[in-house]
């Protein structure tokens, strides 16, 4: 007991000193170890350590390492010089370690491939040695995350073999940032790319990222917003993006660039940008070799083209393909690829827009290089609080598809709401297509194991600004860390990447645990019942997308709510099937055939597919609009509850977080109670309906919900 | 010695663990004590704190000396309940403590006025205790401050006696941020002001901002840019600025808001902003008292009035006058009050735009309501590297005038340079007006001493933004400390408060203190060397006033450099003697006269006042153009020597502030050679003549500079 008093001293003394918890840190704050034998284990672990070579990424190792023994064990870790003496744990790849791992062994590694790694002990003349291996120094880094992950969640066990894989080969976030540093739908700040004192200064914010995001096994980035400025491909720029691309290389992360259409115009002097103009394919052909010479592994560009006003292939004639794989032919030599997003709408296809990605790609089917892979969101209109899967999965067979979602929530409270997005990932990942075959799922499109497609793609929009905890809201942070988990293996579950979350961001305390479990899995649905129940989709306020807006009309029609919606005196909903857009038809027969048919028609999607009168019958025997009425309340009251289980855990959390996460709650029942008392008012003029008994009546004037503006919302382009 | 081993032992383990030094602390990062003695002192001190009353204010001086004694002792402070037994600090008011103040002592205190403090050893019954005294509680916050700053420089001594008051009434820092959280000429981030999430959501930073203003006695701030936008003085609006002022309240901050002149059209729903308008007079003081609702201590507004485009009275044939006035009349009966820009000039009228503001104003002398005050920037054209100044002070008698300094560094380097301020106000501030009488001062003008107006102002344009560090650049720091303790005082001298910051920032080191203090003492004369010597001036770049443009012609005249610098084969400079503008005959005639003749204008202001020859002989006896060259060239070298100092410094300062600061020097360095490189090869083009032997030629070509772009700088209102 003797050495004990100095370090209570010491934890006594420091307690008030340590700066409050900010967020900044994420889920990688290693905190001391509580559990005695655990740490007796890691004491040992960190007295010894062995890098079996030399490289970037053991760089980062090493600094991991001592980070991580500072935070658990509050002093710094001690290095063997030699693999044997002195030695407990070992960190290298495959093929350094490959004398101490039977044939068999080695093989199952390297089966593993080129990101996989394996962890566990090692039994050499008689002694242990706990091993770090991957087959590449960036898989050993991913080992190391995931081995310092289980010490921090109190899970590791020296005697348990681990290995692991990526399903997907990229796993990319997309920023939406602008040259200027404002985020398109970014709501936690703003661009955290100084592009203006690049390449001179370095943020150290840049290694944090880079850090971050290597702990999630994320290896690919594009930087700027799809609504692309040519500009980023100006060599000045194309510097700045090389010190970005240094940093992160060895963390395992690949830069993209987004690649603007009309470039060969605005920037080449050129009269077109056809992509079969030979002056257009040289132009793209110069810019690239350019961008590989100071950028050996660029990874490609990333394209949004024909699309909400965005220049491409059209305006000469041609379509997606020729556009793409005039890009891809550019790229190709380097090992670069195409990212060609599907989310595309013109404004001359007088289609449901839900139909046009399908009408546009799927006679294109076979037509892409092979460097070429579209990206689809997730859903058929937009990134909506909840849609069915996107009908393009499983429509294609020649295609590669990659998954497009979106982690910055536009439409599901921006940053001030707390919303877990893992769960509705899942719906969709879990979704079966039945195409190519009965037992396919968007997950073994996504993943390859049902599509056969080699380049594999789950992208995801962001949500990471200058603000100080990185997503504004500190629980953004979970969808960050979930989108994460979910593009490494589209197949993991959404409540046990919760529960892992918790435990790396709020420690050790069961009733914790519980509690914050619980607000995360009903958060997603508690937002759709508030914002857009039982199908109902895009009723949100114009252009800046914040809060409810179901009045909204005026101006090209899909970019109103009352295309949408379709409320009348009748019914309400939006009749998809083959009476009304035939979008329904889009989907493999199994699901169309069914879902022609309201009754069989999954409940949560049902005004997506129908319009039905207000007494239409539901399952729960109630009206459709009691039923309506009955899920804002609902959602409303789910709101609530999550701030009640908040507040139980006031001592439980350190006091800055607690009150961080405490205030956005009390926002957002706000918010909820606004998109339920402006919806339901609103649906009333057409329902002409009394509200349920059982439900809260819904508050306030319709007109006053009406007149509310918010011109200096987040998210939007400056309104001056 | 027994005790020594567990500090010892603590102060070990956690030096790796805390986190690298960021810069957020600014200067109130409270560093353990390194001297036995001081330390024994100050424990005792804290040993045994008295309050001697409860009101918010002693609440944050409760909170700052917890923090103060974790930072410098390792321990939470000791509080007394008895002001008597266990007691060794007392905190109070002059009137709490009346009792034991002498009647002479009490009536030295009040007479330094309601924020006028004493601090020093009381003897009571043969015991001392320490008080820190002040007329009010916020004085009291001063004077706990000041104590805390001697402990952290190490200059504190119980057996001195310390009391000070402010020199300047208003204190002001002035926030040209917009509601979307860009800002204007802003080069650290975008606005601390998350408007879209007030009032529900209170970002910890506005208390520390607060804290930060509050220790450099700094006591008003105006929230908006100044290119004013009505939107803010909507009530939902004022709902969200409420909360910050209930937040900077205890700090002794008060807020102001920018008033747009056109609000009544705007918002009012009035065809006129006429300021005789009865209508327009109502909507005011509607306005008004709605915010005086919400913010009982509401400060008044700052206005920029018919000036680049800005809306004000001269639309409706009224003058400043008319307009500050009608403003005035509703603000008066709550205590509020308006500031008037100075900064003029339209236009219609073809005058120099140096005269602009006197040509205005001068005719209004003693026609501004007592509760207006006429806000003047240092210079007469715009926050120039360096300007001789404002020809209005001294210019008028009965009307207040105060002083507008621009701590963000517009055109002085922005973020990217080191550039300390203090030295070039001190400059402004200690120039001889001549008027009213002989011995006047600029400062004397401000401060009242010389003009004897009451109502006095210092306001300084912010350089806080989201960037962790606040300003950008770490040494913004030194300049937003600086202006608030020359606003404070304008006699203060600028080399002692840089030795101040500079122990407050860095800690005790001597070498550390004389080198950076080297740095800063010469780098603003280093930059108008390397930018615009000799009088030369507005020479930057279009727009965003980033690097060299003196090539910059077209549009608008007075907004060219070609208007400024009048470069021709024959000479360079801007006659403003009677024989051009005339702009000089608005000093007082003991300058102006003696002005006229170059050889007596002081050489830093030479061509601001001459256009001479290229052969023109200096006082070193070097033509004209040579010593153009030398100034460029002798600005290089010295922020080249900057560099070489601070490397000097490498061990002594930990990594991270280093490290960003190296960087940075770095980029200076290619800035002040580009400007250097650009501006001569430019010259030399009128010029005709070789460069002096003794300098560094200037490299590259002129096409090349002139064809840089930078569309988006930071500062600039987003280019879409």
């Amino acid at each position: 007991m003797k050495n004990l008093f100095p370090l209570i001293l010491c934890l006594f003394l420091f307690t008030g000193h340590i700066q409050a918890n900010d967020g900044y840190k994420l889920w990688l704050d290693y905190q001391p170890i509580e559990h005695a034998e655990l740490e007796q284990t890691v004491s040992e672990l960190f007295s010894g350590i062995y890098f079996y070579g030399e490289n970037p990424s053991y760089d980062i190792i090493q600094k991991e390492l001592e980070l991580a023994s500072q935070g658990f064990l509050n002093k710094m870790p001690s290095y063997s010089s030699e693999r044997f003496q002195g030695a407990n744990l070992w960190v290298g790849t495959r093929e350094e370690l490959s004398q101490f791992l039977g044939l068999e062994h080695q093989a199952k590694i390297k089966a593993l491939g080129e990101e996989g790694y394996w962890r566990g002990t090692i039994i050499h003349e008689g002694k242990n040695y706990y091993a770090l291996i991957g087959n590449s120094p960036v898989a050993t880094l991913y080992a190391t995350f995931d081995f310092l992950k289980s010490i921090q969640s109190n899970t590791f066990d020296g005697s348990i073999e681990k290995s692991d894989f990526q399903k997907v080969k990229l796993r990319m976030l997309n920023h939406w940032d602008n040259l200027d540093r404002t985020v398109e739908r970014g709501y936690s700040g703003f661009s955290i790319w100084d592009w203006h004192r690049l390449p001179g200064y370095v943020d150290p914010r840049y290694i944090d990222y880079a850090r971050a995001n290597a702990s999630l096994g994320i290896n690919a980035v594009s930087l700027t917003n799809v609504n692309a400025n040519a500009w980023i491909l100006r060599e000045d720029f194309v510097e700045k993006v090389k010190v970005l691309a240094d940093i992160f290389r060895p963390y395992g992360i690949q830069v993209f660039l987004t690649a603007r259409f009309s470039a060969p115009i605005e920037m080449g002097n050129l009269e077109t940008a056809d992509p079969l103009d030979k002056q257009v394919q040289n132009f793209w052909k110069e810019r690239v070799d350019m961008i590989y010479e100071a950028i050996p592994d660029f990874g490609g560009f990333l394209v949004k083209a024909n699309s909400e006003g965005q220049p491409g292939p059209h305006e000469y004639g041609r379509n997606h393909a020729e556009g793409a794989n005039m890009l891809a032919d550019a790229l190709s030599p380097h090992g670069g690829i195409v990212i060609w997003r599907a989310f595309v709408y013109s404004h001359e296809i007088d289609e449901d827009r839900h139909k046009q990605a399908n009408l546009e790609f799927e006679p294109l089917d076979g037509k892409f290089q092979d460097n070429v892979i579209v990206q689809v969101k997730n859903g058929a209109i937009d990134f909506q609080p909840r849609e069915p899967f996107h009908p393009l999965f499983g429509a294609v067979k020649e295609t590669n598809l990659g998954m497009e979602f979106q982690i910055t929530q536009e439409y599901l409270g921006q940053a001030t709401q707390l919303v877990y997005l893992g769960t509705m990932w899942e719906e969709i990942l879990q979704s079966k297509t039945y195409r190519p075959t009965a037992s396919n799922t968007v997950a073994g499109i996504i993943d390859g194991s049902d599509s056969k497609q080699n380049l594999t793609l789950m992208a995801g929009v962001s949500n990471i600004g200058t603000d100080r905890n990185w997503t504004g809201h500190l629980f953004g942070q979970s969808n960050w860390y979930a989108f994460g988990q979910l593009a490494w293996d589209p197949d993991r579950s959404a409540e046990e990447v919760s529960e892992e979350w918790i435990k790396l961001t709020f420690g050790q305390k069961a009733e914790v645990h519980s509690k914050i479990k619980e607000i995360m899995l009903t958060s997603h649905e508690a937002a759709v019942n508030y914002m857009t129940p039982l199908g109902l989709h895009h009723l949100m306020g114009r252009s800046h997308h914040y809060g409810p807006g179901p009045w909204v009309e005026g101006g090209r029609a899909d970019w109103t709510s009352l295309y949408y919606h379709r409320a009348d005196s009748l019914g309400i909903g939006f009749d998809r099937t083959e009476t009304g857009s035939g979008a329904l038809e889009q989907y493999a027969s199994e699901i169309s055939q069914k879902w022609t048919n309201p009754k069989q028609t999954p409940e949560k999607f049902l005004l997506w597919f129908h319009h039905l009168p207000w007494d239409y019958e539901m399952q729960s025997g109630n009206t459709l609009w009691e039923e309506i009425g009955l899920h804002y309340d609902g959602g409303v009251k789910t709101a609530r509850e999550m701030r009640t289980q908040w507040r139980q855990l006031e001592n439980q959390i350190d006091s800055a977080r607690f009150s961080h996460v405490d205030q956005l709650l009390g926002i957002q029942i706000e918010e909820a109670e606004w998109w339920r008392n402006s919806s339901l008012l609103y649906f009333q003029t057409f329902a002409d309906r009394p509200f349920p008994e059982s439900i809260e009546k819904p508050e306030g004037d319709l007109e006053f919900y009406k007149q509310q503006r918010f011109p200096f919302a987040p998210g939007i382009r400056p309104n001056w």
